[in-house]
């Protein structure tokens, strides 16, 4: 048997996951309160899967590759291989495709709940964290790309961000595809490395980057001029510009140059995609949302599953990573044994929320927090000498109907000490007992004091309304 | 690559774990908010751990011999052994040590959040459920145990329980020992292995009891001893006889007898526990908790680490596993790094109740839950042909505002069809948007309709107090 002295690290939180203490574990019910509300007021229902899904859940989408990011394991003398989840649309798509006959259209769906990645911990990226998932399954209108991210930026107003400081950066991979294919001559089946070297080029330095895309680009000239693309039409002038310009070509000697892929690209992504995307952006418009969006040709996101519109919520100078990412995903609930079923959706985690909003002192005070998550007491109940033994019963009895009620631990009898100690838990009323019938109260917020008021009316006084 | 008609068991949660679709989920937040309510009345501060610790941290407690009931795993290439969390009391013990000089005491802590057990599933228990746990750190007294209880007993009364319904049992392990070690001679080398054969008892059938415990027993008699004895004091009175009995015999010889072992079970356990676990039914009495208990000799809970009171909730008649259990525990902090702290504290499990919640039809209604939970739409908006431009601006208006509005997703204008599914949604009131100035107003709950109501005034009417 292992003894402390052996494992110094036994007693320590893992790396890269946290210790929520009361004050922190306030503060993250603060952001899951302002999450479940947002969601709840968008019309989106709360549902939760499992904090480990069977392995093959995840690699059946993202290949093999993707084992060395995730926490998995096997029981003892089982064979049958599980993951923390590392992200939630795979469930998602499980469980809608599971009920897919059951379900309405559009079926709105939020949830909230822990996520894992065993990567190395940095800035903004732990192994353990908490994410909010808003999706809208069984509609494949730009009217529900826009309804989802109206819930995105419903969050943004309830924590307090103005369009000054956050962002939706929004495009469609079918418009960026069709102007790399179309307009660049690159071959679609190279599309996925571009989005991937796309969606990293940030991280890199300037060299590396024209570096790391020539693995897979034709030349150097052409790296430059996916740049150039990246700096897009982005207006639905712009758009409608590109759309005519495309339509001007031979489009027939374009989709037979690439093939069966690069004819159902020109087909539906040229004539679909950007009136498409341009109908979101409208949408938001109509919604009075055109403030807080920005299209933005470079966001590809990195998830292989995405097909059309991809977005990302970005501190308006950069600063940190993500704050929310998501987009539409038409394929993956077929993929997962439902019936084609389109969908879209995103998730914020609290890290760079977080983060985020501690840099822009928009994070509340912790009185604060305290009186929005109702944790503030209703009362503290303080003896005299003669009346200690009073105090036990009446809490037992106030907390009985519903009240939140605490009194002192400690020995000392001296009412302004113990006035003090129920101000410092934020107490609304202090009740100072002085006999079995009657009290003073006060109310600590206006430190106004009545003396001499029947314990009953006190009590009166006291009760939220509509708690029980 | 894995695709998916490989991996037909991809497309299902793993075997003991749930899928929470809205009603389950609803269900579930139902349960936690009583949780989360109860412990906040009754003065504890919310807490909480990472999902997965050091396996260390497991082991420490209760021997290599736990692996086998953890999900344990590494990252891939690395060497620390993580476990997923199959209790809080180890994490809590770890948090309350590395903090153990900055705590109040006492520090009355709660927590809610996920647990998992690598176990044959059954009825009663799955690989993962949700688990409540309450503590009362830093303070020793029979008070303490009693502050606890009550918080349990209050979750009970906060679900509709009775205490006709389920019944705290309960017992201080050191009273037992007594009777065992000076009632019977058993040697306190054997306690322990006396408490594991007393928890799984009513497991066994009549004669695997007795087989069982001749593993260790002296004789059959003894056995059957230990069986009447678990049949012993229970009320104030007894206990007080329990105590004179044990003076009036020779304290020296049995100390001499028993080693030091023995001498400390007669100094502290005999004088002191008896007394101090009358106290606690005294406090509990006070506060108007007997109803609710039942000392009861045969409780005395499995694991290791408890030093005094035990207690479980059980179903009146005992028809499922325990809804709760818990304890005192003050050798933990200490073991963990801490300085000696003294706790008790009990957890209590998502499963259970539950089960028990549906056989006594104390599970509320969805639509109650959905009103308990604040789900209930304020409004669903309905468009005639005219204003139909108007409903998607006005429902970002109003959620914008505070207020949980929702519309149709279906091409219908039928109002009968619309007020329906309004009706459906359970929202408080139907606008139906007569132009962009007057609507019709419906209270769903009355079914009382007003007409040509100016929008701003209807608005007015439908907010909720102190939404924003």
């Amino acid at each position: 048997m292992a003894t402390p002295n052996d494992h110094a690290h036994a007693f320590q939180s893992p790396r890269g996951t946290r210790d929520f203490y009361p004050l922190e574990l306030a503060r993250r019910r603060w952001i899951e309160n302002k999450w479940r509300t947002t969601a709840v007021r968008h019309g989106f229902d709360e549902i939760d899967g499992p904090t480990f899904e069977h392995l093959d859940l995840y690699t059946v989408k993202s290949g093999d590759g993707i084992v060395s990011e995730l926490f998995s394991f096997t029981r003892q003398g089982g064979e049958t291989r599980f993951a923390l989840r590392p992200e939630f649309t795979p469930t998602l798509a499980r469980m809608a495709a599971a009920r897919a006959n059951a379900l309405p259209k559009p079926t709105k769906w939020f949830s909230i709940g822990p996520y894992f990645r065993a990567e190395r911990p940095q800035r903004g990226r732990l192994r353990e964290f908490l994410q909010w998932n808003v999706d809208v399954i069984g509609d494949d209108s730009p009217e529900a790309d826009a309804e989802c991210i109206a819930a995105c930026i419903g969050l943004l107003e309830q924590v307090g961000f103005t369009p000054e400081d956050a962002q939706i950066r929004i495009y469609d991979r079918r418009v960026l595809e069709t102007m790399l294919v179309v307009g660049l001559g690159i071959s679609p089946t190279k599309i996925e490395k571009w989005f991937n070297w796309i969606d990293r080029r940030e991280k890199y330095s300037k060299k590396e980057r024209v570096e790391s895309a020539l693995d897979f680009a034709d030349n150097e000239q052409q790296v430059l001029d996916v740049e150039t693309i990246l700096g897009g039409p982005t207006t639905k002038e712009e758009l409608d510009k590109l759309r005519r310009e495309a339509q001007d070509r031979n489009l027939g000697a374009l989709a037979e140059q690439a093939g069966e892929a690069g004819q159902q690209l020109v087909q539906e992504h040229l004539l679909q995609a950007a009136e498409q995307f341009g109908r979101t952006l409208s949408e938001l418009a109509s919604l009075g949302l055109s403030d807080w969006v920005v299209a933005d040709p470079s966001i590809v996101r990195g998830l292989a599953y995405y097909t059309g519109t991809v977005f990302e919520v970005h501190e308006a100078t950069g600063a940190e990573r993500a704050i929310a990412g998501g987009g539409r995903y038409d394929n993956l609930i077929e993929l997962f044994g439902g019936p084609p079923t389109p969908a879209v959706g995103f998730a914020m985690g609290d890290v760079v929320l977080s983060l985020v909003l501690q840099d822009k002192g928009l994070m509340p005070s912790d009185e604060q927090i305290a009186s929005d998550l109702g944790l503030r007491p209703d009362a503290f109940v303080i003896p005299t000498a003669e009346t200690e033994h009073l105090v036990k019963p009446l809490v037992a009895r106030l907390r009985r109907e519903g009240m939140h009620v605490r009194h002192t631990h400690k020995s000392t009898r001296n009412v302004g000490k113990l006035l003090k100690e129920a101000g410092n838990a934020h107490a609304r009323y202090a009740l100072i007992l002085e006999s079995d019938s009657v009290c003073s109260i006060k109310n600590l917020d206006a430190n106004e004091q009545a003396d001499n008021v029947p314990i009953e009316e006190a009590i009166a006084r006291i009760a939220p309304p509509g708690r029980s």
